[in-house]
């Protein structure tokens, strides 16, 4: 279900001809009576923001927050295309605006694919209206537009969750492990919920800290990265109390992120890298993101190595507070070094639970009470074959 | 030469047993009477600093920035090895300080190779009486000590320069892509300048900025990254202008830096990543390194793809200044965008240029005079095969 699953939106998706090999490829999420609901976005900090982002920006600031619908393509990213490519966003929402009787600057839009390539408007003016009147609230709708959305993902990313009578349903595409067709990350959440913009905006920021921001893959910024959730206010809510919705919201981004992080594109394991201990959080959050964006710790983690030297040489250049002498390190249960030096511990065991897909490194620096966890992936040859060329 | 070019130096090299395979791993750098001169150095900014980083720190503090020798080792870090591992580092100070009859604070250390596997004392007692007794001012003892510090590199890495009466020379082994082996750069220069401590130090820090420090590989900070300078003071110096002096480190050093570059494990390419027309060269300095650093823009390089998207991509969110309606990109001589698009340009040409050992890109921002550059490497496959495990 996912985008459709909260009541009052429907979904479709369908190609577009964007993609050569005619795949699908755009795909339109509206509200069903194509009314304008309570709307929040978060976007790339690249300064570099591709003109789809830069017109969704304008829209939800010209609205204050309020949009009916949201139309998304794969295949190009629609970023250092220049004023050509910023019609050619505009473009696209006023096509969906004609199609759906409601204001363009209702409208969203999302791009992803490759930088630098002009985008016409041509696909979407064959394709807006063959997708405008397959919009529909079905199960099969939310997969097509989920499928259209994806570039070099193996997989539909889809998530739902309910409680108290709210309903958060969302799909998403890319993130872990970038490759040239698959240089960003979208996501697409709609909620059932009563909510205004302001609130919606700050549950949604909350939330990104607790899920897509705890994904970290190559430090690489996308130009095209985005997050909208919708708020139809359709829902037979029994509480008022916001905390409901802002941990469905937190689960809904945590599950998307989590199906980015295993489908990570030349990946062959998903790292849970933890440090606690830290002085405080912000200092833990500098050294779990060190840690995990280190080329040397994800080679090691690709080669099932439990070099933990390396893990702590990035720990102690992270910025944050560190003694050498107090710090220890651990791999899932095993315990490797305490107060800086190697401990006896069990090689073989250890080497078994390495050649695991699921991992999870504990850097304890036995200062204070800062914990951070990221989710990372390995650096594998398939990563490399995935990023030589875009061709 | 290297080392023992500038007068009133000797250096020996030889196998230690460090390395199981019985290849050369030691080495010693003194002068020729044995008695303390005018050195500096500059130290890793890692916190889990190597027991030799931290005894030599405290040796130069001791003296007032004084030494008559410096022994390295290859083969093992002595990093995260504890008190054991202080011990090791001081008692092979004490060592050479026995063998050449000076005070063991006017020796220095440096050791490179694994991180967290502790370092006897042994090796060191087996083998320095033997350094000592081979110490020579010849070529070849330079090139032994030359030698001895290399871990995964193919070549040796000497420079000489030479200008009004003054010499300096040196070596240095590691830094560019990392390995296991590698996870170091070492550098020892001498000259024969008259020249006291904190000018010296002054002169060799500003000398890492146009050299060591442009170059980058995979953003990570060693535990042991050393460099050393001992001046002499021998010189038939014919001028006391220190700009010579410090034209000449700068040069001794941009050379050894430059081979490190040229003999990166794994790499395929060495490119030039020049960023110009920033607000002001901090903007340029981050921006070059951002680039320089990116996984998704050294996977093109090795890809010879000129993406330049991606260039733009990683410029626009180094935390610079940046307008992607002006920036312009090259590659070598041919410029591919301007104004944040696309133009025209002979693509057979620029893919024969690509395909070349050594690169440049350059990024210009439009707006202002602030640059900088940067020496980096491909991500590769070998990169990958390197850092998969210790073994």
């Amino acid at each position: 279900m996912s985008v459709t699953a909260a009541k009052g939106f429907v979904a479709a998706g369908t190609a577009s001809g964007i993609k050569a090999d005619g795949i699908p490829d755009m795909a339109l999420v509206a509200t069903e009576d194509h009314q304008p609901v309570a709307a929040a976005a978060v976007f790339t900090t690249n300064l570099a923001a591709a003109a789809p982002v830069q017109v969704s920006r304008t829209h939800l600031a010209a609205t204050g927050g309020r949009a009916a619908a949201v139309i998304l393509n794969a295949g190009n990213a629609n970023a250092a295309t220049g004023e050509a490519g910023r019609a050619t966003a505009q473009g696209a929402c006023d096509l969906v605006a004609a199609e759906l009787r409601c204001e363009s600057d209702q409208v969203l839009v999302c791009s992803t694919g490759l930088i630098g390539i002009p985008l016409d408007l041509w696909p979407f003016e064959k394709t807006v209206p063959a997708l405008a009147s397959e919009l529909a609230s079905t199960s099969n709708a939310a997969n097509d537009a989920a499928e259209a959305i994806l570039t070099t993902d193996t997989v539909r990313k889809e998530a739902v969750v309910v409680a108290s009578g709210i309903t958060v349903g969302g799909m998403a595409k890319g993130a872990a492990m970038l490759s040239p067709n698959m240089a960003t990350m979208l996501a697409v959440l709609t909620t059932d919920a009563k909510v205004e913009h302001d609130e919606l905006q700050g549950l949604l920021a909350a939330a990104m800290d607790n899920s897509f921001h705890r994904l970290t893959v190559d430090g690489c910024t996308s130009t095209n990265d985005t997050v909208i959730i919708l708020a139809s206010g359709k829902t037979d809510q029994v509480t008022d109390d916001t905390s409901v919705l802002s941990d469905l919201i937190t689960r809904a981004c945590a599950d998307l992120a989590e199906q980015m992080a295993c489908d990570a594109e030349g990946a062959t394991k998903v790292v849970k890298v933890r440090v606690v201990g830290a002085a405080n959080h912000a200092d833990a959050a500098k050294a779990a993101r060190r840690i995990a964006e280190s080329n040397l710790v994800k080679c090691s983690f690709y080669g099932e190595d439990p070099y933990w030297g390396r893990v702590v040489s990035e720990a102690a250049s992270a910025g944050a507070a560190f003694d050498i002498d107090k710090v220890s390190v651990g791999y899932g249960d095993f315990v490797v070094a305490v107060g800086g030096i190697e401990i006896d511990h069990d090689r073989e065991a250890l080497a078994e639970y390495m050649t695991q897909r699921r991992l999870e490194v504990t850097v304890d620096f036995k200062l204070g009470s800062g914990e951070w966890w990221l989710l990372t992936n390995d650096l594998t040859h398939a990563y490399v074959d995935e990023n030589m060329g875009t061709s």
